[in-house]
């Protein structure tokens, strides 16, 4: 059983209306030393299976298919052993 | 200068259907080793400071006034140092 993360972010050039609006709402809210900020989002998979590395593929695959959008997406996968 | 990485996540027993539908589409696209799918956000906030405490309770305060919804959500912030 391995888990894996996917962290998915916006590629550069790739405007984040999220991000800006919490830098926004933050420092109407007087945090005025907040100088940036980016938003993320990560899947957490629980997948069956014995080979990390055919694990890793078949998670690549997934991001490929699904899970983002390769026109504005970014991807990291980190795969860790679970019991 | 510090990067905050807040991960925002749902508390047990929170319903999390984005997570429910992405194990439902991996499984009909013929990934049917995944066993479970749960979602996080991340938001990263670049934060002007010398003090690493001081912006830990800063971000700490943040997350309750704006970034996380404490009836449904669990949060965890990492500080790091950035240039």
């Amino acid at each position: 059983m391995f888990e894996a993360q996917v962290t998915i972010g916006l590629k550069k050039g790739v405007s984040d209306p999220e991000g800006v609006n919490t830098l926004k709402a933050l420092q109407l809210l007087g945090f005025t030393n907040v100088k940036n900020a980016a938003t993320f989002r990560t899947i957490d998979l629980l997948i069956d299976g014995s080979d990390e590395n055919k694990v890793l593929r078949e998670v690549e695959q997934m991001c490929q298919r699904l899970l983002t959008n390769p026109v504005i997406h970014q991807y990291e996968i980190k795969i860790l052993e679970s019991k």
